[in-house]
């Protein structure tokens, strides 16, 4: 870990960020090839928000959160602030204070791969944080970390700039250069669900709409009726 | 795993599954000699809602959730669909244009043994899920599966047309030819419960209610002062 | 294990114990020197709720909830009961009756290193419960235990008396004897975080109010432009 | 739960019990068809062991072992025991006593939903044990439960009399009616693996062997060299 | 967290401990009443071992070993390092040159609720260690903790100069105090199943050896043939 | 999931990968600055294997070991096969067959974020796996995914031609570029190590060796005798 703040580095549109933010993870998640998820582990401290913003990535060493201190003066208007942890942590690195300093800052929320803490100040304050643990656990200021250097959460590769999008279904990750490709893509398939929801709402089934019953006699998918396959299965104790 | 879609296995009659639903999770658990209950791995998608139906069962491959767009048009009005995949997965098998299409057919909720997404969404809708993680990862459909054949989930084996009960205590099954039976313990139990509420409220002891005492002297419990015990246990550092 | 059950022991003051509940639970971590949290395994069944209270304590066998019958019967006004079992388990030992008839006796939550259900009636009750699982398991009432014995949960001893505290964050403790000084720290660091929000929300930053820029330098961490540092590190697929 | 001990269930034939213990776990597994296998968590006390015999099955309590020794009188030569528990638990309900009496009674093995301990003395004895977890802590002898009804392991419904196969990959179980068909299936498989084995040993490819090349084409995947895939996706910090 | 170093805290007798160490980790839980077991999560780095020693205790920073070289100091011949870390962690605090150390001043293993690493040579040493991780993970010596003040591990309280038992199995703690009651209860137990393993391994039933039929029938449990149950339980798929 | 085949990647040349993996990777993780290391989860199939190579990357869909015949062709003397899934899984994606294939191609072990097969017969051939998993369950041959492109695994990116380092501690990665510098840093750390060794072996504190005391006195940590101790900290239970 080299222990370097890194200044001012480009970052995707904010506008843009923030349109992703309205399509929501799953969403995006699809629209760029079913890439970039944190995975289930990522959870909002808070239900109901939706954001979309630039990612400033910090790395921490776990129990320490010396490094957020260092990465709020880096943040500025539309930015997300990412932190992972050196090792693994349920720490609780991240609370009201930092998310006062954040939004004065006009930083959109936080997501963390270790814990958040003062959850209820938090909801109260509309800040909306996502993580992997919830721990009112408290933490030193003794060891150096990164900002804005390339971080992993969940899998996915952080890069600072990168658009981070995230709500109740978790976070997901798009590279800073194709922030303005996957937007197109989303609008895309944001429109095609909407028919879709239409038609589903009318009663049209996803074997037709999807055309996949072909599909099922190619793998091999036989309908049988209950009383025949109860003949053949019988059970036994 | 065998591919085969059973079609119109016999259902438990969806009155008595709906009743069921309002007695809640572990009040039919324990009506039914404390058996049935999936386990705390199952968690609703969003909470406060508490639904009883009949089991339409889908085995799915991980990651893929071809079989839920053949399940659909299994199901009718007040069905649950219950979905378990081949081996471990929290992929997001199970979103809100399923939901919307579920819905349309009358079916009550869903209940995966995987992920489920667009959990903001679900809430929206109404529509009740529980599932073992909420992920927004996508899925293919390449791989065969069945539906209406007896799956395992939390250590439960469903079949098709048990009974299915769930609330913010997670989910418990029912099957089919004991579900009147169940509902009538159910019932008792309820107004047994109802009564103990009201004399617990009143400052009954449950060691009084439920005769308790005699058995503490048969355990060996002795009761003793906390001078008594401090002197006798006294700790060091 | 000894089959004992301890009376009347000394409590800490209930009006202390509420008090520090006020403060909440990040709050009175960090005030006795940032120990006493349970560990983010503790959740609440449902948020919002923040209590102190005085610790009764009960030590049950896994699956079995004889003992917390008898420990009813010792809570009085401000207690806090606090359930450890043997072994590891999941299993919901308390319930919607258990509450009613603490809430009779003024006991003002429950915490327990097991599994509780009823989550939505606790909910509608308003009496707050935390726990490591929320499961409809029913138990048995077999196997003698222990009331208001020394017991460890996540990592902490919690003895009779003590002060318990738990919001949306988990679960804390506080020794008896040392109430009455963390409730002191408690309200000077209240205060001195009432400071600091406002000094955060009119744009002072961290570095300056904790003076850590000059550590920043004593750990060899740099400040490197983006354009530099971009040249220096570029990555390949 | 019904406290039931069924007694003498027709069992799979203990000779093909034994052979499908020869061919292991795996190929057992995909012999019929990818089914059986109880998942990752059933671990081997110790490795280097490789049985089958047939399923006696138990239901306990968590943290009571009254039902093994019920179950031990129903043990004959050729069997496996299976135990589960009727909630989650780690206890440690099997140890070196008990493989004392199941080995002079012919019993192959041991297969525990729960805790195992002894594991020093169990290796020593050479009596096989696969378990959910190590674990020393001991049980009482309190609770009813039941023998030789189904239960379920891993999501996998055990009857009576069915066959278990059990190595260091784990634990499978094949029903009793297919035991025969099963064992030809993994006889052929094991031949056709032998051939492969050869195969690939003298340098063939998977992916002319079970000709691939075809499908690759045909799922759109594109061989690209090293140097225009670098060019093409250029990283950055 | 107090940062102390307590120093020379009275040990047990190490005779006694040594004794304890070989009657193992499942014989001295039972022999002091089913108590003092640190539960299945800690496991030796490598198998085979079985040791009893004098704990010197440590509380350490997560990702942090500077107190273990703190502790070195402190340790002398017939003691048992004990390491626990603040908050949750996995990181690999202890190492091969620790062991070297310690086993020049006659410390018989170490027992970590984190990380350790250097697992071959710790195994081609022979030095024994247990663990809840094995982490390769390396640390920093940057934040203080404490030494031979009481710590919680696995949910159990170890005081300076207790016994720790430890071995496949894994850990035991025995207070100082009780050490020497605990072992004549050990020998009393061991001779104990060493009759009963004779009696086993000669077909004696452990429903006869502890006269448990009676209280199968005060349980209500009963006995059916497999014909009589296959009638009443006819399963259906 | 871009479905691409990157041929011939540059690798680290095979006798510095070699190298360092006689390092093995608790020393090479230190060696380049505490980074690199895949964490705890990654665990070899059998132990005592300790092995240095270059990575060949493969993305895969959970349940789907198709890549895997892909890659089979991209490997060549020296190479370590290192497996992704796109999404958590624990399927047993490799076994023996596969083994057989890459060691007539020279390769000397594989890495799997998931799970593998045939343990036992793994280690019979002296074949080196490590994985998040030990898994029976079988896979089909059905989605595309990737070779050679950069993967994410324990939070490490991996890109093609990396060294990658494993033994009984685990899995550690070196980029291909700092691969001949990290082995410098190795062999000092290896040298500077064995000096230390000898210096614990006789005697000397790891206080004195790193210079610690002046450390201990600057965080504040007194020595305290125990009677003093006890005097000012007395328990009460």
């Amino acid at each position: 870990m080299k222990n370097v703040v890194v200044t001012d580095p480009p970052r995707a549109d904010p506008a843009i960020a923030g349109a992703l933010g309205e399509h929501g993870v799953s969403t995006v998640h699809e629209a760029q090839g079913r890439t970039g998820y944190l995975g289930p582990q990522f959870r909002p401290a808070w239900s109901g928000a939706r954001v979309g913003g630039t990612a400033v990535t910090v790395l921490c060493w776990p129990g320490d959160n010396l490094m957020i201190h260092v990465a709020v003066e880096q943040c500025r208007d539309g930015d997300i602030l990412v932190v992972a942890t050196n090792s693994p942590s349920s720490d609780g690195l991240f609370g009201e204070l930092f998310a006062t300093s954040l939004r004065q800052r006009g930083v959109r929320g936080v997501v963390l791969g270790c814990g958040v803490r003062d959850v209820a100040e938090l909801r109260d304050l509309g800040f909306p944080a996502w993580s992997t643990a919830v721990s009112a656990q408290g933490t030193v200021k003794a060891t150096a970390g990164a900002i804005n250097v390339p971080i992993t959460l969940g899998g996915q590769v952080i890069r600072p700039g990168d658009v981070i999008v995230a709500d109740d279904d978790g976070v997901v990750r798009v590279a800073r250069r194709e922030a303005e490709g996957v937007l197109a893509a989303a609008a895309r398939r944001t429109h095609k669900e909407a028919l879709s929801r239409e038609a589903f709402a009318a009663g049209e089934l996803g074997l037709d709409r999807y055309q996949l019953r072909d599909r099922l006699a190619a793998l091999g998918i036989e309908y049988v009726s209950y009383q025949k396959y109860a003949q053949a299965e019988h059970d036994e104790p």
